[in-house]
């Protein structure tokens, strides 16, 4: 059994469940590394992954003896093997964040459950901390967006379009050895960087424009996370103020960062800043990273929340000025004991391409 | 008031239910046009999209007076609105497939429901008969797939990779006029054939493998949906009867279908002739196509479902010899009065590259 398992075991053990049903797809890849369809169940002897005919052949290519997981084909389950499932088991966790009402129903029924308990999320909460293999992961994704950024230099040109240089942007992660984009990227121009949200359009980039780029990729399913605003042409004289106020925040921030850093009090004094020179704040100052784009932990200013060691975050503040332009930096960071180290380690300072 | 809101104020009418919370995207789409995160209520006044700062201006510009429908924005509201708006309402339907356990128990107290009622997916029901314009946007879809089919037989290579093939396909429908792609594109070659729902990979294409490719796009939110399997340089004699055996029966399902077919009887019908040759059968044998890939009605053998005029679905028979190789056919089919309209229409004789 790999230690990963041996933890949760480990964890029901403590909260007197003697049973769970994984659902969270992303739970169950953290879990087993299997990536298809299927929920994983816990029983008092056995690691069962219950998926169908048309993943059984894969599941079973990436498991070895040592994963100590049985794959069981739904079709093959008699209502007696549900039954037998969680026989004996007072209380069976399952996930109510990644659970239908209707299946909530179901699996109570089909599984004979006495006592269905909500988890509260404490597998996305391991998930905080960073073992040093996804570590790796997570280093090599920003390592192929940082490579991304140096190719983009040289290839966006005035004229080209916003959907044009997304696209290209996918491309090169996947030619670069990236499983996947990690989110549908961003580019937005002039005034459609005012957006912090902006799908990329037909808009062609023009001499004079701010283009605010957020993309990311996976490997082996872990993410990165970078944002860039860079300028076509030459820096507007009324961008430049608002874009070094987001530069210093943003290298304050990881100045700031260590084990035990407190992410409320962090993203307040960002926040303050920010209202203090007269702009709006328009969304948070950042997010874990992992097998999730967006995991925990979450900066904000209503939850004491204090960092740990190998946890990973993104520092991504950002100042929109309706109908005009924007500006958003964002690194994904590593947290140590005395210290963050950027991941993404691309070029922050005026990039006029 | 558009006329499907209105159907559906009808319909809760009957079930004697005085609101609804639509919490299922593809139904929001569906009813209002609005591609965006939110949940949309209906109270006995008024019909709410309830959505976030990000959405407001997309969903403010694509709204008429006409279509009655309030845009709220989430952060706006007060406990005090949350309450009123089911106030004296008995029964409000929620989508049991479509909203977790954790927002189920969430919106019953922020709401304060009195009865909160399962709907038994009867929007998915209704989204099973197209409009005219609904099948106009599949048709434009699976025109696309048919252009790419054509573009492929001259594109791929041997010594081209799965993945290489997937991407230039996404490449091609979002060039010509496609949202997007339908579902991740399934290019299998050789072994990986045998597996039906086989990921891309680095697997270069070899003289005498059989290529399956299962693709489709977004018109419009609407998909289309086709496999062929194809062959590299020549058609292997052991795969020839497979082959064969394979698209007698995707010819012969479309010949049975129309309004009154019996997708039971059909469904046993292909299952048994798979059978009697002495192979497997791995998958059912199609699904509807909508604004989801998969949806209602699905072939199956235990339960018997009628076909109606204006039913979109697949039929897409197939064997997979385990370690060898795969071959599936798949049209996406109107169905009519007195006969069914393939709306794929790519070659389906042996296709060599």
């Amino acid at each position: 059994m790999n230690e990963k398992i041996k933890w949760l075991r480990n964890k029901l053990l403590g909260l007197n469940m003697q049973g769970m049903i994984i659902t969270n797809p992303v739970n169950i890849r953290y879990l087993t590394g299997i990536n298809a369809e299927g929920i994983f169940i816990i029983t008092r002897k056995e690691n069962i992954f219950i998926t169908d005919s048309r993943y059984i052949e894969h599941v079973n290519a990436i498991l070895t003896i040592e994963d100590g997981i049985i794959v069981a084909n739904i079709k093959d389950l008699s209502l007696e093997d549900y039954e037998n499932f969680f026989i004996f088991c007072e209380n069976v966790g399952f996930e109510e964040s990644h659970l239908t009402y209707a299946k909530y129903k179901e699996y109570m029924h089909k599984f004979k459950i006495n006592n269905f308990e909500e988890t509260e999320g404490f597998i996305e909460k391991q998930r905080m901390i960073k073992e040093p293999e996804e570590i790796e992961n997570i280093k090599r994704a920003c390592k192929i967006t940082d490579d991304c950024f140096e190719y983009l230099k040289t290839y966006i040109k005035i004229g080209m379009s916003e959907k044009q240089i997304a696209a290209e942007i996918e491309r090169f992660f996947l030619e670069n050895g990236a499983d996947d984009v990690a989110f549908e990227t961003i580019v937005a121009s002039g005034k459609n960087s005012s957006m912090p949200h902006a799908v990329p359009t037909d808009k062609l980039i023009e001499p004079g424009d701010p283009i605010t780029i957020d993309m990311g990729c996976k490997v082996n399913g872990y993410c990165s996370d970078m944002t860039r605003t860079i300028f076509a042409g030459f820096v507007p004289q009324n961008i430049k103020p608002v874009y070094d106020l987001v530069l210093k925040n943003q290298i304050q921030v990881i100045e700031m960062l260590k084990e035990g850093s407190n992410m409320r009090n962090i993203s307040k004094m960002v926040d303050g800043n920010i209202k203090l020179n007269g702009f709006e704040v328009m969304h948070s100052l950042g997010h874990g990273v992992g097998l999730d784009i967006h995991e925990y932990p979450f900066f904000s200013n209503n939850v004491d929340f204090l960092l740990k060691e190998n946890m990973v975050i993104t520092d991504e503040p950002g100042i929109y000025i309706q109908n005009k332009f924007g500006v958003r930096i964002e690194d994904t960071l590593l947290i140590n004991k005395y210290s963050a180290t950027p991941l993404t380690k691309s070029d922050k300072k005026y990039v006029v391409i």
